[in-house]
């Protein structure tokens, strides 16, 4: 059930950073071809306005593009047309079909002791309440453990207030525990009889601003709606609760579902010489959460990987390999353009000597993980080399890689893994504010300048990763 | 005209600030029990709960307060029962006739060339739109001065979308220029024919967030409807339209006007002893805007002079001259209190010593302003004296004091202006996220210490501060 939880309904791309990371070996030596080639991506990546122009042009021409919507499709031709500007080959787009999730309105007040009006947004997949919404009592619980440890009687008929704080922490490690009751708190609620779930929301501002995301439901459990509250209002709840008096909360939504669409994943490739055949793949997702651009989730990525890869394919020489990148459908809310790309290149997944993601955000990159084979590690050790000037630090041999690249992943393709710094990520995250003014073009392109140094070593050296048992 | 501004629809109360400050003359030496007593309430006022209480008492038990709501007349029965609870005597309300509008709903968005919904909020007292709302062409412009020069031929018909960004300052200097196009935005653009207001929020944060605060018509104008968009949505705009393409613009807002309801300024007292019936005015205001809980404007004022005023009635021996603390009604759209008060107690007028206002939010206060006859500017030097260990500095006998104190100020009261830092006021002020949490307990209880300073040396010493000429 763990397991599901980062394919399902995680944007979120971490290293897996233990405190005891096994130290590297000694490094291959890379082709002088190579570094100086590396070199002179670094250089260019600096200055590079295509990444920046990216997220610039998603963000003012498409906007929102929850899958879907009309936001959506204009996302897909949006990026149809601009990787076949760039010079990319093979501009394609593979069909997804999508689930379509609707906002609609949320109204979410204290009716008691003291009434107030609260800033609400509904999560992700939630259902809407009757027309007259649903009013109900609190109880207040400090976490899922808390939820799950409650009786029934406390429970039932009841809206539940999980009000955890999320950690603020550089390499996002505060996100996993803390997703974990918007994921499932309607279900662990409503198994006690809950009527509606309410979290502090998953975000770590306190600003007046409440984050969305994917939620769940399960079968055979009852559905709940299920809301977040921006910090501040959930603080407000807790001073009401700390009152001593019964607090009375009331939920009124329209969200609902609609009948699947059709979305894509575009894919738009440099070609490689030799070993053509052999693909590098670099990902991102086009998709975003309706509450706001997507600029860092996940516009940066698209942004990074594309100018990454455009720069490699502006070298005099082509790469060996080919460089693909891969614009993801519907990574937000069920990886559905995730899976489909397994399916859909089902025949070619031996060819996937390595793949990466971006979609993190446009922090600095800090550390850098690798998911390869252990004789392959020199290799590992030579890309390492090439970042350090970056003020790159080495994070081990378990990454997790991205949500995307997971299905490859877990079908043994091996990952590498930029580890952006998260500390204000989760300010913007799923969030009305992450909008473009939120992107550091410096930042941004240190990270072009880092996913263009391992896609092109990866490209260019003559071993592959080796091939990692598959995980499921 | 220009006068008119501060006194109808500042919120604002800032130092006179002038780059060549006269210094002080050499100070008057004050009583060991009054500079005794002043050391004593610093100490004490540092550790007072009771500022603070108040701040989270009205924003969790009261919230919004908006004049002429439901939630207006609760913070006046919450500080009436407080201001009991707390042992001021002479407890009174005074009945103010006060506007009552409503903000409604609203929707802003972008229609061509790349449609988006935008965050936006109405301004205070705009108009609302027909059922179906308006859509225009968008002009541009950068800030009042611009519009002025346009061509009614350029304006008419169309949206007019004033783009000026607003100055984060120490001292709220960004304030004055940024709120002229949120003021009369509506009645420059309506002269030369525009149908709809657009401005850059009045705030410095880069939140997708919009202020709100007071907006004015013209009898013989047309009245428009007026919002404001938010930093990143009015960057969008001004991307969308530096495109090149014609951008049209829609709003739909079901703000008005309902019939005016009563409100009250709320007064207790410490009483005097010797002088009792000169009085040492402090004030503050009850209401606030709709979108928060306006603890930063002004409960934060209320915390302040409320406890500022009962830690100087906490001393053994009461003050020579009775502390007036008044909660005024109805600060933010349109002083209805402060005309009422001086409406109301004009035959004790002359017995008012010297007012001072709290209503700049809890920043730490760095500096000190004066607006008292000159020859009793020892006075001040003395009162400075004590402040200055609390690291405020000595800015100028020119105060503006604060625009509750305004018809007082203009009657010829002298008035005290302690400057708070508002380096991040303009960051929650008239916004969503005006809330508890954005209060630091140490900076309130700073503030709490400078004006019992002040107040207290003011209501012990044998001088007063002398009469200004009348200003209007």
């Amino acid at each position: 059930m763990k397991k599901l939880l980062p394919l399902l309904f995680s944007a979120l791309c971490l290293p897996a950073l233990a405190n005891d990371v096994e130290p590297l070996p000694p490094p291959v030596e890379l082709d002088k071809l190579v570094r100086d080639n590396v070199a002179a991506l670094q250089e260019r990546a600096m200055k590079d306005p295509r990444a920046y122009e990216i997220v610039a042009g998603l963000t003012t021409e498409v906007g929102p593009r929850l899958a879907g919507t009309a936001g959506d499709r204009a996302g897909v031709a949006w990026a149809m047309a601009r990787l076949r500007e760039l010079g990319f080959k093979n501009v394609r787009a593979e069909s997804v079909e999508v689930p379509h999730w609707e906002r609609g309105t949320l109204e979410a007040e204290i009716v008691a002791p003291f009434p107030q009006q609260l800033v609400a947004v509904s999560l992700g997949g939630s259902i809407g309440t009757p027309e007259e919404g649903i009013t109900a009592p609190v109880v207040m619980v400090e976490n899922l453990e808390a939820l799950s440890a409650m009786k029934p009687a406390d429970v039932r008929g009841r809206i539940v207030f999980i009000n955890e704080r999320m950690r603020r922490e550089r390499d996002g490690s505060g996100y996993g525990p803390a997703v974990a009751k918007r994921s499932r708190g309607a279900v662990e609620a409503a198994r006690l009889g809950a009527v509606g779930v309410v979290i502090r929301t998953v975000g770590t501002s306190n600003n007046r601003i409440a984050h969305t995301g994917g939620m769940r439901y399960q079968d055979d459990v009852r559905r709940i709606p299920a809301i977040a509250i921006s910090n501040p209002d959930a603080d407000l709840l807790e001073r009401q609760v700390a009152s001593g008096r019964d607090v009375s909360f009331r939920i009124r939504s329209t969200a609902r579902y609609l009948p699947n669409e059709m979305s894509a994943n575009v894919i738009g490739e440099i070609p490689g010489r030799g070993k053509k055949d052999e693909i590098v793949l670099l990902a991102a997702h086009l998709d975003s959460w309706d509450l706001a651009t997507g600029a860092h989730d996940d516009a940066a990525g698209v942004g990074i990987v594309t100018a990454a890869a455009r720069l490699i394919g502006d070298l005099r020489r082509a790469p060996e390999r080919t460089i693909r990148v891969v614009l993801y459908a519907n990574e937000e809310f069920g990886l559905s353009g995730a899976r489909q790309y397994v399916k859909e290149n089902a025949d070619t997944l031996d060819r996937h000597v390595i793949a990466m993601e971006a979609d993190f955000g446009a922090g600095r990159v800090w550390q850098f993980a690798s998911r390869v084979a252990p004789e392959r590690l020199p290799l590992i050790a030579a890309m390492q080399e090439m970042l350090a000037p970056l003020g790159i630090e080495w994070a081990g041999n378990a990454a997790y890689g991205g949500a995307d690249i997971g299905p490859l992943r877990d079908l043994g393709v091996p990952v590498l893994q930029p580890g952006q710094d998260g500390t204000y990520y989760f300010d913007v995250h799923h969030n009305v504010n992450d909008t473009l003014d939120k992107i550091d073009r410096d930042d941004l392109n240190q990270n072009v300048a880092v996913y263009a140094t391992l896609a092109y070593i990866a490209a260019m050296v003559d071993e592959d990763f080796g091939r990692l048992p598959a995980s499921r």
